[in-house]
């Protein structure tokens, strides 16, 4: 697995275990919430994984682009999907989603190369 | 078809053709442009509307979400999905995305009435 | 109570109400924890409340504003310590925070006289 | 003067009066800034008008686009300016600012009218 | 003093004084102003602290965080209060504000560390 | 050249190609009509780079405000009129634009000693 990738994951996790250790009931509830809302519903995984992907991207969240990124590789979403949704982003955020494209785009390289 | 709907949609035909008429080629080929965003391609159309509205909601354009429910709307998106996009954008968004879902709801109740 | 105080409590009763009945679980957990989060704790519940305002301010939510103006209002914050929170949005989020400070000084204004 | 352009001066005007009426003093000494930031310099009166009117526009804040539109119109930007910079609006921050440019394009009529 | 609480002051020194030496008295009117917005009034410093930390979360500007957890840090604020805070944010911003707690939450054990 | 501008300049190039090599056309059509944007029209090439790049500065864009320093300082924009911008964007986007202003300053100088 690439560097990128493995860097994201081992700083993601290891924060996280900081944060959930001062046992803040909100915060834990939260990222219980945020889990079980990509669960499968009415509509399913994949849809709602790109959801949260496009949402991230217009918002320009980095991080959050990678994990999603993350998810949607498990996902096996192809190459061509993944950039009709780029577009969907460039077009609803406008040009200032450029740069974090091109961070994403990066990212999803080496998600295919690990 | 409810008021709040065809407010929307003669407000939004009136301003639009005032615009496209000082005939600004970047604009109208953005315009264009944001048309084909939406066609089918690797992803369907109801995805792809989905990622516009969701796009739509965590940027709180009111006038965006109305424009891309009427589009669910037509492609027969079911509530219960429709709602499951909306915890997405609220989950993604924060609480500051609300006020926009109570805005986005009593148009899509609209919707169904129209 | 002033007019535009009961516009805002009852259109926000009545669109939660519509939504509240989609039982929407995530939807549903995330309105929970909103109140939760704002139960004294480490921080009293009017710093919080001062939080939440602030918060919504520089994000620009005109609802979220009202909301928490109504909270601060009931919890005796005083129009000095209000418009100390008003500077210190206009300082971080800066002169687009300005048209948002004066529907929240309107609102404020109609709560002390309701 | 059209109906929009004399509803949006006279309830700034009001309620710049309520806020200035509290004797906050960073909020009056941001605003005195805010005026000093447009006079001429390094860069024209004009330049710097329009730099604000685009800023607003990506912003997305609806009452400074109508502010800076109507200083834009004092100081004899054409229509054709006023496209070219609505396009660069558009495109910088993406299709979510048609509604606003939607909006602008109304106020900018009612200005020409009046 | 741990190295990225080391890092950030002195980049900001650096920049600030590169930026100073310009001479633009907008901008160096704003910074003394930004001063003045958290000095004690009708709200206690802490408070005020606190407000410009909440604010620069939802608003996702990282070294605005690093600055204002420097300050809390300073005036003792608590782990369990900070987390609050944090909670706030989380859940007005959404999860787009995680990350960024990520950061805060790395920072703030620096503080305490140092 | 200085470091940190070269290092821009070689990492877009590298993703720009990435991203293009996948074909999708929405994302070409975009890019395109990004470079025609900042045309001389009725505007002249230097007030629309000027726009872009204040544009750019109050949505926070890293990335976007290099790209329009380095158009800016082709086009010999002085410094003066650069931190008359900067003052623009510092006052209408808030405080939060600072940390931003700080690194497009550093990139200012970067380009004037290259």
């Amino acid at each position: 697995m690439s560097n990128i990738v493995n860097e994201f994951n081992e700083y993601r996790t290891k924060m996280n275990e900081v944060i959930l250790s001062k046992e803040n009931l909100v915060i834990k509830r939260l990222w219980n919430l945020d889990t079980n809302t990509y669960a499968a519903g009415a509509l399913d995984v994949k849809t709602k994984e790109l959801l949260g992907l496009v949402a991230s991207m217009v918002l320009r969240c980095d991080d959050c682009i990678k994990y999603h990124l993350g998810k949607a590789h498990e996902l096996a979403v192809s190459t061509d999907e993944m950039y009709e949704l780029f577009a969907v982003a460039n077009i609803v955020g406008g040009t200032i989603v450029i740069p974090h494209t091109r961070r994403a785009a990066e990212y999803w390289e080496a998600l295919q190369e690990g």
